[in-house]
């Protein structure tokens, strides 16, 4: 099937800003509570029905991941083309992306059509079941600044945010992975990640959310020594900025970035959740 | 304040195309479940901070109606203007975007900052309280194809979606008193709304969406001979569409009204629900 007759979705790309985990025998209940920064970087997923099982991300062949979980659930058969500029494993979603945007892209081609609720259920189920996420994908489908007030997918998990909007600026200095983290033992992140969830209930802004996500990412000891330079760096220039979780990567308020001489990324908060189509449908002519 | 600095939100429209009424004695539990189509075309709601109260749209001015009550729970005084190229009174969801976008303006200068569920929370009881409306604020909240499977405001009201973009068409021939509907003897319009929401739940498409909305109307006897007409029309040349409930108008997917000989407005399914900032906001150049 060709490039103009595929379906195709957009998950805009998401970085957490500090979480907690939350396990439970039951994968649609187990997820993450936090708060993250949804990004108009993001991943077009264009499903190619028919061709054999394949995930490609910009051309380069990766493991396919959750994926293949979501692509059985839904009866559809078919190879997953992405394409996105965001960094793989840096902490922008791009994991829960692909399981979103397969979802929501098989779906137009599968017998059974499903509601978007269920479609965000296949897909954080095949994350959580993959070991690559916990709560990117119930994020990315909201948009916005989510915060997930408690874990999993819908009917379970609850979703709040800040309504704000601005543009953000992105480094990344390399990868961490997200299942060692993830899988370990959580209790001290978990701990450090309720107060920060505490703290910006208590003020939900966005210089709270930067202020929040440090000390979170300080008592959780997660922070790199090449991270924690560039966030100091940004703060000392009278910026907000915040280490990606997880990600060896720092996320800032404005040109927080660019003020402290970096050469950052940069694009504004996607106030919308992953749909079908491409970005473009988001963009028109006034 | 000036327009460059005077905080501003973009609510997207939004047509409902069947729905039931539910009246609680807590106005965050009364609502309407349903389903609808939120639209790129809305309405931008800038608040003007120690202006004296007024709103306009377009520069006319309008009853305040829930804009007062929500400027009131936030603590500011200012005066409202919308732009839109909607029409008022015609199904549109122009009233719940005036809540809407006041309160994530008005947030921007409130003294204590409010979540996205609090701002929803606080448009959808002035909408409620004022009798304009019940069930457009969560679904301009939300965007996309919302489908309301519990009413109220959140923590109670309880969204799905269908997982669809498309082009759309509207034309509207006058505007429905919405208060005198859904303060009236609202069962039987309940009864086929419930019916059209189980049929819609089997098979969430926009198609199925269209023919849920058309039984419901006939069952539910709103449909005015003009929009009859209009409606029979795009069937008769194999197209899909339905009234906005509750305006005199006619919505159609993809260019079911101009295929019919009609002279319509056109947009695009938004993927988003209302944010700060404008609608630029959802553009960008890649």
């Amino acid at each position: 099937m060709g490039e103009s007759t595929a379906p195709t979705a957009f998950v805009p790309g998401h970085v957490t800003a500090f979480f907690g985990v939350h396990r439970a025998g039951d994968p649609y209940r187990t997820g993450s509570t936090g708060a993250g920064i949804v990004l108009e970087d993001g991943v077009e997923v264009t499903v190619d029905p028919g061709e054999p099982l394949s995930v490609t991300v910009n051309a380069d062949a990766v493991e396919p991941g959750p994926v293949t979980a979501v692509l059985e659930t839904l009866g559809v058969e078919g190879g997953v083309r992405a394409r996105t500029r965001l960094p793989p494993g840096a902490g922008f979603g791009v994991s829960g992306a692909l399981a979103l945007g397969t979802a929501l892209s098989a779906n137009a081609v599968a017998d059974e059509p499903r509601s978007s609720n269920e479609l965000i259920r296949i897909a954080h189920r095949a994350e959580v079941e993959a070991g690559t996420g916990l709560g990117d994908v119930v994020a990315q489908a909201r948009g916005g600044v989510p915060v997930r007030l408690e874990p999993g997918a819908p009917p379970h998990g609850v979703l709040d945010g800040v309504p704000a909007t601005a543009r953000v600026e992105y480094l990344s200095f390399g990868q961490l992975a997200t299942a060692e983290v993830i899988t370990g033992d959580t209790a001290t992140l978990t701990d450090a990640g309720e107060r920060a969830l505490d703290r910006l209930q208590g003020r939900p802004t966005l210089p709270a959310l930067f202020q929040a996500a440090r000390a979170f990412a300080a008592e959780a000891d997660l922070v790199t020594p090449r991270v924690a330079e560039a966030v100091d760096d940004v703060t000392a220039a009278g910026g907000e900025a915040c280490m990606a979780m997880l990600g060896e990567t720092v996320v800032a308020l404005d040109s927080g970035l660019s003020d402290a001489g970096y050469d950052p990324s940069s694009c504004r908060i996607h106030p919308g959740g992953a749909a079908p189509g491409r970005f473009s449908s988001f963009q028109r002519e006034r």
